[in-house]
């Protein structure tokens, strides 16, 4: 049987094994709390600071406006939770329809505490049109979210265009980049935002290790409180293995992303030219911009989850794109957001290229998905296995 | 040269050879995000949930009711935020004033929100007063935090009688166990508190992982929002390489306990022993229940932070005990707290041991302490280096 392939890049990746090098001395052999002033706790700050400075590279900005988090949720979180508390959870925000749950149900909890939250729609090309945003503003609108790639479907939204004219008003933009980053190129300075937030394991770097950029001048009193880490926006012990490794993966995403870009681009199209064949299938948003790696598609007449089963049984790893951990499935608020039917959004999967594929890989995976598809038409979703 | 002895195992521990093995296979060859529906996924998630059941073990609780966070800060905030937000800001806290600052902070936050917070003072003896903390009781109490062993003195608190008078009266209790896990034995149901902290960098595990128990039946809606993960107590993908060393971290601890206590007694015994033949060395809370491991003690008239850079360059990492990695190094509020002078504050040192330090390292210790101190003595302590 040949080797499962891994096809769900956007869920998270596999540990690039350069950064798993980065991070094995610190697993054992090298030791200390950051905070502690004797030797021991100088060479871990040393490390937490170089890695500091590999991801502000990555981005563009300065080593002092990176904020180490936990995760992508906790960045996010923390800015909104934070510009709601110093607003007195007074106000006004607007994020788009299409942001990480991290995003939508810190909004609602907010909305619950008396701020009022205004969802902008996006197109049905995956896309958050621009006038939408601005006509959304309000003159107590204390923050604006919106990401740089749509994790489900991977169209990549005016960001920019977003920042100038919320800049002109004064109001700080949030950009979740945490699907971007590493897989196309992100400036801060160009994208003109006021905080981003990226996370480790996306992009081939370690889970439990996320940034938060702050703009010089932008505030972040910050979520945790207690110790004085992180220039008083984060308390809490470093987490000293994972913020080597993220700063290692920043390091060789800052060498590679050209290159990865093409070969990702590449298995995508392959991808996408080989699903011509199949009878029904529907790439979404096919004509926006989008991440080189993601493919959000329909297989119009095939149960999205069965047929996320079967490719499963036969080795292939692929995501509904719909948060279904707990047990309910439901039908996907990012299809349903860009004008699909319940129908349509529940025949779409997700598949997420990664820098381990191959075309190979691209190849087996049509076949097997032409196969599986049509077997499920044949028999109904009812029979799922 | 020898190598160098680490005496600061309340900063950070270590890990343990065996939780690095068990994590390794995490950090490469297995990958997977516990929320995704394949099969990647799915042995990430029952290796997350193997980790419950052991943290669960650890503490005698159930594993539904363990919630993994990224820091035992954050673990501390969550509960203590989450229940502020639950009573609209308004009510009455109390804590000891020999809290965390995870602890002191959040409760300093919520002040400047419009809560009232009480902080219950120690004795002398490093410990609070049961009646100082009924005392401080009112109607509008919401919370009382009380650690289980201070991370300074390593003083042992009454929480079980001080989670009696409180459940009487229908008050939670915060525990923050953070430093007594893993060193003492720890049972949730004997505490009869309602939330528990402990962090897995403390006891030979590895940081970016940390615990909050909830008693089945308490309330927490989480502090970070979005996803639906730990029972929607707690979203953010799992840091799964983290949360199964402090799961292997835990199965140790519930297995060794024992003799790790009797072992670090006899380095602490012999410690505090060969200190009485020092000139001026007071060791603090001498006569209360302390952790095994842990000494705080004044060598009077030798500053204790030229003390702590004289040791480091002998290569003995311990500490001061007061939080000064921003530069600014003020007396332990600890120490103030229990009635010592600012003087006797400046010339106290923290000395933690762990399972890897010998009778040997104790007694190469002694001998550097008392030339040390000597030294800086005989020269005053302007003279640092």
């Amino acid at each position: 049987m040949n080797s499962p392939v891994y096809l769900d890049h956007n869920a998270t990746t596999p540990l690039d094994p350069r950064v798993r090098d980065a991070m094995l001395p610190w697993l054992g052999e090298i030791f200390g709390n950051p905070s502690s002033a004797h030797a021991f706790g100088q060479v871990a700050r040393e490390a937490v600071e170089r890695a500091r400075a590999a991801v502000a590279e990555l981005l563009g900005g300065r080593p002092a406006e990176i904020v180490f988090t936990g995760s992508g949720t906790e960045a996010n979180n923390a800015v909104i939770f934070d510009l709601a508390r110093r607003s007195s959870y007074k106000g006004h925000i607007v994020i788009s329809a299409l942001e990480h749950p991290s995003i939508r149900e810190a909004a609602n909890r907010l909305e619950t505490m008396g701020m009022a939250v205004t969802r902008v729609q996006p197109g049905h090309d995956g896309v958050i049109p621009v006038a939408a945003v601005e006509a959304a503003l309000r003159p107590d609108t204390r923050l604006v979210c919106l990401m740089l790639a749509n994790n489900e479907l991977g169209t990549i939204q005016p960001v920019g265009e977003v920042a100038r004219l919320c800049g002109k008003r004064g109001i700080p933009v949030l950009c979740d980049a945490v699907q971007a980053v590493g897989k196309i190129p992100v400036s801060v300075t160009e994208l003109g935002i006021d905080y981003l937030t990226l996370g480790g394991h996306k992009f081939y770097g370690p889970m439990g290790a996320a940034a938060l950029w702050v703009r010089t001048g932008s505030e972040l009193d910050g979520l945790l409180v207690g110790g004085p880490q992180e220039r008083h926006r984060r308390a809490s012990t470093e987490n000293v293995p994972a913020i080597v490794g993220l700063g290692k993966a920043s390091e060789i995403s800052t060498a590679e992303l050209p290159q990865r870009c093409i070969f990702l681009t590449g298995l995508r199209d392959r991808f996408e030219d080989g699903l011509r064949l199949l009878p029904d299938a529907v790439v979404h948003c096919a004509g926006a911009a989008r991440l080189p790696h993601t493919t959000n598609l329909a297989l119009l007449g095939a149960a999205g989850d069965s047929l996320l089963i079967r490719l499963d049984l036969r080795g292939f790893a692929v995501s509904t794109g719909s948060a279904c951990s707990s047990g309910a499935v439901e039908p996907s608020k990012t299809l349903l957001a860009i004008g699909l039917s319940e129908s349509e959004a529940r025949s779409s999967i997700r598949v997420s290229f990664g820098i381990s594929n191959s075309a190979e890989d691209v190849d087996r995976f049509l076949e097997a998905l032409s196969t599986e598809a049509a077997e499920l038409r044949r028999f109904g979703s009812a029979l799922i296995l």
